[in-house]
């Protein structure tokens, strides 16, 4: 399968969030296809999984003003902005909102400005399915479900500015639900081995919600992708795409997927967990992006995950 | 004409920008018709422009954190908040970036926050016609000409999800242009009347750019009107509306309606400044407030402006 995946048809690139699930599989795939790397991370960045980048990555430590990233990418000259950083909440207290909005909306006002004073003018930008999630009050309108999602479609309008204006020639791809080895989110997967190997039993929701699974290689594959459609200007301007599986899967089968896949077997309690504010049931239908799709099957991905 | 100007059907509001030209006069309004408003200022706010608050208005200095404005609307209890304190930006260099988004969106999420904490759940913010206006790619989708109406746009975005999933009953004015006596901003009508005392030549663009000018009264009857409808659940959940005026003017025809309004002549080199970028042409068109329409004759409402 290896052989069919898109290699980066790029020198340079600068990457966000390089120490993050999907950005250090993406550096090191981006550095094995011999793309020049500046990864930008931040003093509070794992250390370990910044020891784990490539030789050939050079790192560059955000200070988080601009002025700091506008002579980070001065120096670097990267034809390509890959921006996988942001801060996740899945609900937050009112302590969190400066510093996800900080972290989601002006770190990337900052990064498209840079990218523009330096005449690079290619990002391609992580995105959320949840952006367009929320419709708790039976309203079709879709709408952020939480403030991280708000904040992320806040990043979305702020990169519609500088590539109106700009000349910025953006993607936002949009994911729903990654997954792979190492990943190191503590989330449903992860949740459900540690409950195997202890033998205890797991605390649900009914677990009736649609998620698309797309494994990481999988995403990568997508952002390499769509990186080589903006160098070849077969995409232009501002565009916006979903990374969505063949066919959603209910958590509940996940679940029984993950079991299979592993050999193991996980007691759950179904419907023992209320389910959180905006919980997503059906995931939102975007449109995909063009020439990409999540070829790893659910089952084999899963194996060892 | 006043008798029919809205009169708030309101206990109590909270009112942000209440120093600024609209807000001010919202204030004056809603004061006039016993509406116990609370004023939230700033640090830096104009003391001349505080102390100019009517006498019955409570003035709270937000310290810029949610917390504090979490304590202000539990002591205030209001019904509404008027929402129109905003950092505006023409243009911005890369120093500008922070400020305006922590103005523009982290306060606006702050302010959501604390009306949700305590149990209000009524909110007329002001928008920009801007956020939908920049096409200058020829792309036809509407998108923020600014980094200042992106952070407009980000606001909304926030908006949305505290409408969706906490109950926020939410509608954003969207504004053009707005004039009206002393309008303590430096725009076009002050500059006129600056070369017209003094005798000088002033320099434009070629200034066949069309406008929405509305004057201050017409306004503030929207934002009175708009909360209204939201105190009498005639409007639920999340709503966008604009604020045009009747008709559209050139700039050219301002400058003459005002020179003819006033009796007074400004000798205009049109041409000789160039147009600055994300310069609208022609006004998005949206969905005008219901119930409401701009009342005031432009030719009218110009003298002594």
């Amino acid at each position: 399968m290896a052989d069919r995946r898109p290699t980066p048809d790029l020198r340079s690139a600068l990457v966000t969030g390089a120490t993050g699930f999907i950005g250090s599989s993406l550096v090191d795939r981006l550095a094995k296809g011999g793309v020049a790397v500046t990864a930008i991370v931040r003093p509070g960045s794992d250390p370990d999984r910044i020891a784990r980048l490539p030789d050939t990555v050079t790192t560059h430590t955000a200070r988080g003003d601009c002025a700091d990233l506008i002579a980070c990418f001065q120096q670097a000259k990267p034809d390509i902005v890959f921006h996988l950083a942001a801060r996740f909440a899945g609900s937050h207290a009112p302590g969190d909102i400066a510093g996800l909005i900080e972290d989601n909306v002006t770190f990337t006002a900052h990064l498209c400005e840079a990218a523009i004073a330096s005449d690079c003018t290619a990002l391609i930008a992580a995105g959320t399915g949840w952006q367009n999630a929320g419709s708790a009050s039976g309203d079709p309108t879709p709408a952020p479900n939480t403030l991280y999602a708000a904040t992320k479609q806040a990043a979305d309008d702020v990169i519609d500015y500088y590539s109106r204006l700009s000349g910025l020639n953006a993607i936002t791809l949009k994911i729903y639900d990654s997954y792979g080895p190492d990943d190191p989110r503590r989330k449903f997967l992860a949740v459900l081995r540690e409950a195997a190997e202890n033998g205890d039993t797991l605390d649900a929701t009914p677990g009736d919600q649609l998620l698309h699974m797309v494994h990481v290689d999988d995403l990568v594959d997508a952002f390499v992708h769509a990186g080589n459609l903006l160098a070849a200007g077969e995409i232009r301007g501002r565009a916006s795409h979903t990374l969505p599986s063949k066919q959603a899967v209910t958590l509940r089968d996940l679940a029984a997927l993950w079991m299979s896949a592993n050999g193991c077997r996980t007691r759950i309690a179904w419907g023992r967990k209320t389910r959180r504010d905006g919980e997503v049931m059906v995931p939102w239908d975007g449109e995909p992006l063009p020439g990409w799709f999540a070829r790893i099957d659910l089952h084999e991905g899963l194996k060892g995950c």
